[in-house]
């Protein structure tokens, strides 16, 4: 069988963490990379790939089977993946929640127009954390719901720090409360404050001679970013900075508590512990490009998301093969 | 829009789990339960539904959207599925893993035979457990899945105990090993055996009089059942006995350990712990009842299992409730 033909726009951390999951992949392989920088300029690491501008994507068109969009979600992917979708079968990680209903409407009015087809939001949060909050509440239809982040580094957090003047570096780590977790776990049912679910902390490399308890207080006051919060902030010297802030954590926990018949608890509990956000959110992408694939194959034309998904679409084993060693 | 009429067969402790959770499911009714028995002699808790002797189930083909089957998979499985598969969309919990690729085949054949939908194998494991291990093994293609069962009763186990002469009563728990799970979810990778996944907790009333010494010995050393294992055993008085294991709670976990990119750990870790499992088994078995009428109105005809069926059918909400509020 042919492999699936895929190509990747935007090659930052997730694009690279994307082609390196293609490697993991051996259905699959890695065609082209598009940017918008100079083609020239960019080198790649897999042999034999393409670089073409975004502008040029259309002329890729019988190339590639899907395209893998790599760009952010607050000014990129709203015009990307409509976009792209004329051309090409699209998987975007379009993650501002509040915004998917636009999103998807967009996509899907172009998808139906050019006979392609869209998966958007998805990842881990979108997307994995999606599922289980559906599968859970479609199971126990009684209950509560909960999700935590962290451990994990928030890069719009750590922005927000960064713009604060006397900083010269900085990261935010956003921290599930344990003892929440706990009440959730026992089936305590608690109402939980922004407070009470996530501590933030901080850690910040300050210019030469900053005033640091200014610092430390204009963090941990930042209206919607910290004030809500228990804030730590603990300043350290750029050398160990980079040396131990250097990695890209993240994960978290999607758990519901649930009651059956005459008030039996039933307790659901989802977690990720991620060495690296960008590369798992790629393997995401990358199994729901190989959905796409056969999605396409059947005729399937429109937006889609996890949801609409079934599981089976996103191995490369058999429904046979399924059945016997995965069931 | 009507409700889905629901039929149930078989009124065992799943049966009657499946009958509280068609209560939490306002757009579901439980129409009709089918019995071996005499139908005289059976008493539905939920007014109005009608009881049926299982030989005359055809005569209720008009009057019920979905049957959810709920006898047991060594003989009542294998028989009834394909037999009412004939006349009805059906649903089973069939959790001889060894025998699925067989049950499926004959099920889908009188599927497609009569124009109609059977999922089968719908449960936790398999069932939920099983779409963890698959997502997970499509997400990270490079690691290792583990899954671990309890602490919960294993039925198998405690007859086995209960066979055994000069034992009045006994239950058996099967409870992981706390020292296996660290190991996995640290990323270590463990080749675990039997003896290193699990023990075996057994609670005893021996006759009066009986050899304590004896049962004790014949339980630890039994084959298959116990000699893998390290195993209690635990005499107690019936009334005691009778007090504190009078529950069916069960649970368990699948622990994913996957590396990415350039020798990046990734753990996926789903665990579920019920307080009961027949009752947290039939809320499962109901959600696919409605998927199950979804795929008919959709003209889909033959075998399934939860690998076949996007999670978006399993929800009462509509796809932009669900985009809205769950992804």
């Amino acid at each position: 069988m042919s492999k699936i033909r895929i190509g990747i726009a935007g090659y930052g951390n997730l694009g690279k963490g994307v082609e390196m999951a293609i490697r993991q992949n051996d259905d699959m392989e890695l065609v082209c990379v598009f940017t918008r920088r100079d083609p020239a300029s960019v080198s790649i690491k897999t042999p034999g790939v393409e670089v073409v501008s975004m502008d040029d994507m259309a002329s890729m068109k019988d190339k590639i089977d899907v395209v893998i969009l790599c760009g952010g979600s607050a000014t990129d992917l709203p015009e990307q993946t409509p976009a792209v979708a004329k051309y090409f079968p699209v998987i975007d990680s379009f993650d501002t929640h509040a915004n998917i209903p636009v999103h998807f409407a967009n996509v899907d009015k172009v998808c139906k127009e050019n006979g392609t087809i869209a998966m958007i939001s998805v990842g881990w949060d979108p997307g994995m954390f999606s599922l289980n909050r559906i599968y859970a509440e479609s199971i126990l239809r009684q209950g509560s719901t909960y999700t935590f982040w962290g451990k994990g580094v928030s890069q719009g957090h750590s922005d927000a720090i960064r713009r604060i003047k006397g900083v010269k570096n900085a990261i935010q780590y956003t921290v599930p409360v344990e003892a929440a977790l706990e009440a959730v776990r026992n089936c305590e049912n608690p109402e939980l404050t922004t407070r009470q679910k996530h501590t933030r902390e901080c850690y910040v490399v300050a210019e030469e001679g900053a005033d640091k308890a200014a610092i430390e207080a204009e963090i941990v006051n930042m209206p919607n970013y910290f004030s809500d919060y228990d804030t730590t902030v603990t300043f350290m010297e750029e050398d160990e900075f980079k040396a131990t802030h250097n990695k890209m954590p993240h994960g978290g926990f999607v758990m519901r508590s649930g009651v059956t018949g005459a008030g039996t608890n039933q307790m659901i509990e989802y977690s990720l512990k991620l060495g690296s956000n960008p590369e798992f959110t790629a393997c995401v992408l990358v199994a729901y490009a190989r959905a796409a694939a056969r999605m396409v194959a059947e005729g399937q034309t429109g937006a889609r998301t996890v949801f609409d998904v079934a599981p089976s679409y996103l191995s490369p084993l058999s429904g046979e093969e399924l059945r016997a060693h995965l069931l």
